[in-house]
């Protein structure tokens, strides 16, 4: 470490905490252990195929300033290299290429890494290089050697010893703009790099197009448009040094033939008097960087600031003067902080410093997005590429729908309520401004990606509007809702609303598209229900049925079925494959994805004996690698539950459902002990922009939303003493687990304020009134509370 | 013709005209012989290297929708086909590629074709083209043989027979909005293909992105970014068709390979239903094409709307549906048409048909550019590139100020005072936003192109302001101006200050840039002149003289000279070569350009004989191609005297001030028989967006602005026998030529407003009074008028 800051910084890491080094906080404003994110460890998710990032955000930003790692400049990666880089940096690597200012938190597929910058200094003579090199040889390229032992990571901080070089980069941020702080402790010239070639999930061609323009020695302007997972996705950065550059040289590798051979005017268009102003330091192409010079670079701190705009270089520009209109790092870092605190004390929790680190960081990482996506003027980048005005309300992308309608949502709701409308009329724009006439799917940065399944942003509102959010047009919501619902052009909706099912003919994973359209349908049922329309509410609580068309008696699965009514003859319940009936599962994982209507399921399935077996089943039957080899998602095994992929996330709750519990609170302590730590590497799969980390949220909590928009809760097993949840309405709702340790895993009984509470399941509304849900814990499966199934929430059907 | 509207609408082409087609006029409206809209012919200047075009365009219309001949779609044509082809269509061609939607009109270098929309029929079982195929062999590709007997253009209209289809395509426009009719001959299918790869000035890589999207089965919009002379040119386009197509095909050749090698995510990639939504009728890339299909083609004729925006889609659209809500493709034509007789009503002239058909046709040339630039919502995509709203002016583009400073915006004073203000500010909008605080140099479609010499835009404004038009931010203007004259970062300005001259070392054509600066900075003392500004209007009377420093007396020349004052050494009058220290010109040629100080420039050469001598020498001595071999827009030979080319423009009448006027009336009819005719190559050279057209309109009139800003004109010998000019303030300004003839080109006698004038110079003030300008013609040189040289205008260096 070059300085004192740095390694005080990292208290919230991994790494063991020194308590001498409590000395010196007074001096070190910004990182004193007091709030909650003194508890979050950004490291954990960046190692494994968690694919979160360790850099600075803050709640929500639209600016997550971030370390990468790979060599993604301009480089073709072998795919294993390419997946687990998703967030641009990961925790086995030890060499760094720069830092980039947009990273999701989670994803499998990826996509963004905007405007890498990286420090260097050169000895006399030396050529400052502006390839990245390769992390075999680091010395053949700008990245530098790092150690975790010189690395920390706080809320809204991060810092890393460039080893080669002997910088210490900082890094911190507000909403739209980020904060760099280069110290360098060698003598000598030093150069900043800015590569706008280089990118996450990079490739060849990925850069359509760039430019950059110096505005005077201390700001630069630049633009980038990429095609990747997003169409033609813009952005425009703003850049200012916090003192001149003693040169600057704007580097244009783009070797692409733009003229017609053999042209006179060819030979003219070189002229710099006639055709290009080579004297105007600007220039575009596909592969463009710049490389800024400062003779004495050690004369004190370096400071840069990068504001980011979807919009225009004018509003990047705006962004960056009116979020930081200073040049002070440690201010920005404890602003950051602060919010942090303030987001994070919503939770109050009791418990070890690993229970808390776990918690914390869950919740942090459920912090990040939908991200704003907006500039301080207003204006944002609609799903139709045109600058709209925003109005009542804060525009946010990011909706990672499939994954995050299931316990993010829900949990944004008790944590965030703030940001809950302004996500929902995100929507409704996307809605409107969507030339498809629909709701999001998966879209981010303006453009829809129409990646996974399902129509889930029906899940989000539905359950918001039920939870009593309704300050956007809620009868635009219902009709974006059914519209999406109804949208001839989407995946197979036409054929679901003929057959009542997605035939296999028609579309590869059918089954699973089938039973989440279902899921959806009872969502939107439910919502149009409590709205009076009851025209709406039958059609959808009928669809809400559809599940029951891809269940086959004969083997007791659900399996795909072609539109003459054939099933599938290549039936096999294990197997995982890429445009088969089934979306990154099994049947033996999707057949229990009814979670709308459990008790139909459980009568499909013969009864609460059966269902249960086939559970344990499931938990219990070893899924070899060849049947799911097609997919890296399906991860965090234990047999065919997959606790890294989303669709069997609410599984491990359904035994309350057949009135064994005491089996659910065992398989939630086995996925705690087996599947997360508070490690780099503790999330067993993507963390799915926050939705791992709200599975882990609810279920340290004890409750989890297996069907959000029917607003019950299956009761888990807390995992904490205590948690509780301060709500805006004022009331606080705290969960006690008695007598809770590593052997008192399970519940011996509940009362919900001083009444003992005989089911399994709570209500929202238990929760939004404030109160006790204590638990008191036991070593031995209580088998008798809760086995009734009489409380159970109802076969649909009978509704 | 397959119907009459074709062959009535070809009356004012170059085709002998028939009388008996009259009949029908009155069922055809919209193609009436009335107006002087009547005397125009497009097809002027389309051959030889006039570089027009002959399609659709309303007076300073942003659509110019017009045929395309070259097979421009993703081919690299050969240099010369490429320079020929800059508008597109070229007279000797006998394909058309298709119809599209904007052209310069008489530039060299070139760029645009935007949207090129071809009709087609295919046979039954027969595949439609989707390439252009060959000219040597059109049944190759989509083209179609056409012949010009069965082709006609008038104002605002153009028609075709497609031979190869038995289509007739006709074509009108708006300001932003162009319309097609396709009438269809034969039976079964028709096709109508449009080519987002298509373009002028093509070539590999130049089309950066497109995409496109079905809206409905009537409607598409489109998109694309090209590279080319203006770096990522964003054009929006909004199509919409009279009647549905039965079906569509988005054709997507863009083959670039755009993921990483040996993902598991690429294979992912491709699965319509997670990663693209192949049912949306959607594609992007950087080759598509789309095809849409009609049945029953000749059941009506179709009709296709498509309105433009460099703003956005939804503006295109817009811009579409405010212009044209109607299918009636009559009244659009007429409506163009009446636009046309309106905006050339202004100019009465009395002559016989080819002449009053040369003298429209230039005026309709000069009223095309710089055209409307902004949408119909008041927005427009700025130098910058962001979005700006129009406050109290239209925006404009497509300045080619090199050219056009000369003689086109001296006559769009008079032509069109109305549109002078909303260039000027278009102008300083222009310097507002650019980074590089400068006025436009060569800017089209919110680029500056940085092409060519000097910094004419100051010659434009001055001369408007001093004949006071001064409905803008004067104060602004003249700082816009001297900011310009001053930038730091253009060309070699600081050196010019320095040295009083561009040093060739410093720069290429720096003798040429050195004059064009002087002459520059004239305009610019004039003006603060007379805004009393008297510091600067010194400063810059001072830059005037610059020119001094380059003429070497030893040898009698304009010569480039280097930083340490030494004369370049390989010197040679004739020779232009480039990167030579003359800009596509040479010695003879350069060293007459000091239009604001020709008596002084007289004083350098050694008094009115040398000088008439030098003159007679220019125009006598030949120039070998060898000279001028590197430069193809040297044209039009007399001598060493190229009135294809702008540098020359003035020479003819700088025998006035050497007291030889008879010899510029003999010149000036030698360039009128030998250089320009009313057939398709009847111009001399690129007609260089107007500046051409508005040298002849002025000559015709017989005078011409030797130095814009000066306000003083030479006088010339007039070619018809009577012009007027109405003017704005209600003013009429008649030139006559008594007993005019092709013997009689020389002048007896002149008065004005009934006095004898013995000067062979009039003054603006003369023109803006109204009166009349009589010239009487004679066989003979009339040696003892105008011999005087005491009324020229004096010598810079005495004012």
């Amino acid at each position: 470490m070059v300085k004192n800051t740095g390694l005080i910084g990292r208290i919230n890491s991994r790494l063991i905490f020194l308590p001498m080094m409590a000395i010196g906080f007074a001096a070190n404003a910004g990182n004193q252990p007091t709030g909650n994110s003194q508890w979050v460890d950004p490291f954990i998710g960046t190692g494994g195929d968690g694919h979160t990032f360790p850099g600075a955000v803050v709640p929500f930003g639209m600016m997550q300033l971030s370390p990468d790692t790979a060599a993604l400049s301009r480089g073709v990666d072998p795919q294993a290299e390419i997946y687990k880089h998703s967030a641009g940096y990961h925790y086995d690597d030890n060499t760094i290429t720069g830092f980039s200012h947009t990273h999701f938190s989670g994803t499998g597929h990826s996509d963004l890494g905007d405007l890498l910058i990286m420090p260097m200094t050169t000895k006399a003579n030396q050529k400052p290089h502006i390839e990245p090199g390769s992390a075999q040889n680091p010395d053949s390229g700008y990245r530098s050697r790092f150690s975790h032992n010189s690395e920390s990571a706080s809320p809204g901080y991060y810092s890393v010893e460039l080893q080669d070089y002997g910088i210490e980069a900082e890094l911190t941020a507000t909403a739209r703009t980020g904060m760099h702080r280069y110290t360098f402790s060698r003598e000598g010239e030093a150069q900043v790099l800015l590569d706008l070639t280089a990118s996450i999930y990079n490739f060849k061609n990925k850069v359509i197009w760039s430019d950059v323009r110096v505005l005077d020695n201390q700001t630069l302007i630049a633009y980038r448009a990429t095609n990747g997972w997003a169409k033609q996705r813009k952005m425009f950065f703003a850049i200012k040094f916090s003192r001149p550059f003693d040169s600057v040289e704007l580097i244009n590798q783009d070797n692409t033939r733009y003229r017609c051979n053999g042209c006179l005017t060819d030979g003219a268009a070189n002229k710099p008097s006639t055709i290009v102003n080579s004297t105007i330091q600007t220039t575009a192409g596909k592969a463009i960087k710049v490389l800024t010079h400062f003779n004495q670079a050690n004369k004190s701190p370096l400071l840069i600031k990068v504001g980011l705009s979807a919009v225009s270089r004018s509003n990047a520009l705006q962004n960056l003067e009116q979020e930081i209109n200073h040049w002070d790092f440690d201010k920005v870092r404890i602003d950051a902080k602060n919010q942090w605190d303030q987001q994070l004390g919503v939770v109050d929790a009791k418990g070890d410093a690993t229970q808390k680190r776990q918690l914390y960081t869950a919740l942090y990482h459920a912090l990040q997005a939908p991200s704003i996506y907006q500039d301080v003027n207003g204006q944002y980048r609609g799903v139709d590429d045109e600058i709209h005005q925003a109005k009542g309300f804060t525009n946010h992308t990011l909706f990672s729908l499939w994954d995050t309608y299931r316990a993010l949502h829900p949990l944004l709701t008790y944590i965030a309520p703030d940001k809950v409308s302004d996500m929902i009329q995100s929507m409704l724009m996307h809605y409107q401004q969507s030339y498809d006439n629909m709701l999001p799917i998966w879209s981010f940065q303006s453009h829809e990606t129409w990646t996974m399944i399902g129509y889930h942003a029906v899940s989000v509102i539905a359950d918001a509007y039920l939870k009593g959010i309704r300050d956007y047009d809620t009868n635009l919501a219902l009709k974006a809702m059914t519209d999406t619902a109804n949208s001839p052009v989407y995946d197979a909706i036409n054929e679901y609303k003929k057959f009542g099912y997605v035939p296999m003919d028609k579309l590869s994973e059918s089954v699973s598209i089938t039973l989440e359209y279902a899921y959806d349908d009872f969502a939107i049922a439910r919502m149009a229900q409590a709205m009076g329309q009851t025209a709406i509410s039958e059609t959808f609580f009928k669809r809400a049925l559809s599940y029951r068309h891809v269940f086959d008696k004969e083997v007791g699965f659900m399996r795909g079925k072609d539109s003459k009514g054939q099933w599938n003859p290549d039936f096999d319940a294990e197997e995982a494959k890429l445009m088969g009936p089934f979306t990154e599962g099994n049947s033996f994982q999707y057949t229990f994805y009814v979670p709308h209507d459990v008790a139909g399921l459980i009568d499909l399935i013969g009864g609460d004996e059966a269902f249960t077996q086939r559970l344990d089943l499931l938990f219990s039957k070893e899924l070899s690698h060849d049947k799911i080899k097609e997919h890296e998602d399906i991860a965090g095994l234990i047999g065919q539950y997959a606790h890294g992929n989303e669709p069997s996330h609410h599984i491990a709750y359904l035994y309350n459902y057949a009135g064994k519990p005491w089996k659910t609170q065992q398989r939630i302590r086995q996925i705690m002990d087996t599947l997360s730590s508070d490690k780099p590497d503790g999330l067993a799969g993507n963390d799915d922009v926050g939705q791992m980390s709200a599975w882990y949220v609810f279920s340290a909590m004890g409750f989890y939303p297996v069907a959000p928009g029917d607003l019950s809760y299956a009761l888990g097993a807390p995992q904490l003493p205590e948690i509780s949840l301060k709500q805006s309405n004022g009331k606080t709702f705290t969960v006690t687990a008695k007598n809770l340790s590593a052997k008192n895993k399970y519940v011996a009984s509940v009362t919900l304020n001083g009444q003992p509470l005989k089911r399994s399941f709570i209500h929202h509304n238990d929760i939004v009134k404030g109160g006790q849900l204590k638990f008191v814990m036991t070593d031995k499966p209580n088998k008798g509370w809760g086995q009734t199934t009489a409380q159970r929430p109802p076969s649909l059907s009978h509704k």
